[in-house]
């Protein structure tokens, strides 16, 4: 154990460093492709090294090629942040090694992430007696959802969604071998609930929080077609879920109480490393009926459900720690002060685009993400973001809106500060001005 | 960043003392459905704690109710091993918290799974060229190996495997919406391939260790019957893929450089923690088809693929680090000498019982998993394994072979020493004796 606490306490402090240091460093990766690998020997060594080799190459061969999602100046996709507590609790799930595949082999894990799951259910006023697990990642919760309602439903093989709903619908979809339909969105990129047609429909995909603009589809309206339909609503709300958390912002969640199963991703805002989906269901004797495979090896006398059975994966990591220790580090208060202070900086930079010539907003702005552009052409929008990205200073992504490219801000770091907000409106203007 | 400093301080040493004491703890966890949950408040905190308090709690109320896979006794299932440098490599990962959902936004953790798959295949013997991404588990790895077969063979609903196949196959069949047809075993439990029946078929599962007895299906001739009807290969060498490191164990392997996927769990036998199961193909856009769904909003122009394009999740977190580490401070040395300690280990189990007037070895060992049974009925096996456990002095599962109740004992924590193959022997011996 004296090598595991010296190469512990270097690794903590490598890691301590890196925290310190990442907003100096540039967002986006600025290496071209193969750049590690041709840095990293064909073969693996013979003979063991030791662990302070390791962590020189972590600093000299892969640092270089990291984009770093823990930049304050990340601004792209869905910005997300790993939080001091959390990163140490996957120190200890790493060191326990516990493997939930019965209750039996991890009493802890299985029941722990069985009550975060009802904590963050309260956290996020949703109804009590939900069934909630984690998920790698949202795109797995949302294969669980629809392959509960494909069992539900056999024969009707279409999943609605709109055509702003996420790609991992798409995905899920293929592969559970069901058929996409979908449905047009309004102006404000919502789905619209009077063009929805369920005809042999399994399942409904709404989605509060779009990856390319955050809309919200009318979750109310949808459920009730749902109702009447006797239809499976699966709620993704990966992104904007953990903005339940704040009273305020629970608007844009009306009807989510009535989903079959929802979505909220704990790795996107709720300060929790990747991966970590959690979903709930309130019929999870659907999940169960479509993932509860137990062979006579793992059959046991105890009275009481393994977690294994709602889902696909057998072996299953001790992923409720992390998030139990962000619960407990943050407190409902953190939670709420960290999403706050997100949304203020995103309208505060939505302001700024707004007043400037020349400039659009080009979608609502709900929750964190500024989706804007520039006039012109739209070779010209993507030559501002390369230039954005290739300065290192700040990163954003895109997407297409009414086929125009739009750029996209989205705020999640932890870290981000308004004089990083302020450095992003700095750099776009500079570089706009260049074109 | 003191704080972070000094709770990561605690963090290690706790993790360090934790390793230090694993072998006294009880192995299997000794506590009743709901112990966890009732000692903690049915909500969370209000205000944020501080992570001294998670780290009391977790020694407190978690670790009575945990099975220690880290025990040096723990025999169950397939038994694996979390290492030093994979268990820092974990906390790296997270403070990272790269999300390699493209190439770009994490080439350092792109390029650095392809070099550690590349690096583990060559030490497996495999073929070159193959491409090799992680998935979570092995129920992820022989789900993508099958969407890629049923891709290639648009129709043909029927997956083929023996029936002692891992349940995560049935799983991922029922996922796929394709079928199971099961093939029998012959009297050393491996699939009889002159019973293999391709009509229909798009792939066909062999298991190379199963899960049950470790037996290996004769993968060569699987292979021929494969080739002649057009059928995908996969094969399921989760467990005991890593004995390919050892030459002399490649005899169990033949006909494996033939599969069209193969996957091998690295959370298995080769020191890594879960997750991390290794999935190979040959025919990578066979995944490619049956995955790549790119949107708008994540479309660059980076000449080179994302890993997510192979396989059902968008985000991907950095599992590579922790395999690089480990082979980067065992080296292919290291990982031979602990996986033919495991096995002499068995062998010597295995002689044991054969000696042991009363008992029986009830399938061929190979690897490094014994099954037997004492002579009598069911219950009285039944009952032993009861008590031994109960015991928490070792942990043992069971299956049932020829409609018979067996003991199983696998060898795979890498604490584990001869004296303690030799204590659960006594253990087991000392409880036979009072039933």
């Amino acid at each position: 154990m004296t090598s595991f606490r010296e190469d512990g306490r270097e690794a903590v402090e490598w890691a301590a460093r890196y925290l310190e240091r990442v907003g100096e460093l540039p967002v986006l990766a600025q290496v071209e492709p193969g750049y590690v690998r041709s840095r990293l020997p064909a073969s693996a060594p013979e003979r063991a090294e030791s662990f302070s080799a390791v962590l020189r190459d972590v600093e000299e061969i892969l640092l270089p090629a990291m984009t770093h999602w823990q930049s304050p100046r990340f601004f792209g996709y869905f910005a997300i942040s790993s939080s001091e507590p959390a990163i140490l609790a996957e120190l200890l799930a790493a060191a326990l090694n516990q493997n939930a595949i019965l209750w039996r082999t991890s009493p802890a894990s299985t029941e722990l992430e069985g009550v975060v799951l009802d904590w963050v259910a309260q956290l996020l006023g949703l109804p009590s007696g939900w069934h909630g697990h984690i998920e790698d990642t949202a795109s797995t919760s949302t294969l669980v959802g629809l392959a509960a309602a494909r069992e539900l439903a056999p024969g009707r093989k279409i999943v609605v969604a709109s055509e702003h709903a996420h790609s991992s619908v798409e995905k899920a979809v293929k592969t559970l071998d069901l058929e996409l339909r979908k449905v047009p969105v309004d102006e404000a990129f919502r789905m619209r609930a009077d063009a929805l047609d369920l005809t042999d429909a399994c399942a409904v995909v709404a989605t509060v929080g779009t990856t390319s603009t955050a809309s919200v589809d009318p979750v109310a309206a949808i459920a009730d077609a749902c109702q009447r339909a006797g239809v499976w609503l699966h709620v993704d709300a990966a992104y904007a879920g953990s903005a339940m958390v704040c009273p305020e912002l629970r608007w844009a969640f009306e009807g989510v109480e009535r989903a079959d199963s929802l979505v909220v991703n704990a790795h996107k805002w709720m300060l929790v490393p990747v991966d970590c989906s959690l979903l709930w269901s309130r019929r999870p004797e659907a999940l169960r009926a479509a993932f509860g495979v137990v062979p006579d090896y793992l059959r046991t006398t105890d009275a009481i459900d393994s977690i294994s059975e709602y889902g696909p994966a057998l072996g299953r990591r001790f992923r409720s720690l992390k998030l139990w220790a962000v619960l407990r580090c943050y407190g409902r208060e953190g939670l709420q002060r960290v999403i706050r202070e997100h949304v203020r900086l995103a309208e505060l930079f939505e302001g700024w685009v707004r007043e400037e010539p020349g400039w659009e907003v080009c979608a609502p702005r709900h929750f964190s993400l500024v989706c804007f552009r520039c006039e012109g052409p739209d070779e010209e929008s993507e030559a501002l973001l390369e230039r954005a990205n290739a300065s290192g200073e700040i990163f954003l992504s895109h997407t297409r809106l009414d086929d125009r490219y739009v750029l996209r801000l989205a705020i999640g770091q932890e870290r981000t500060t308004e004089e990083d907000v302020r450095q992003a409106w700095d750099v776009l203007r500079r570089e706009a001005a260049t074109l």
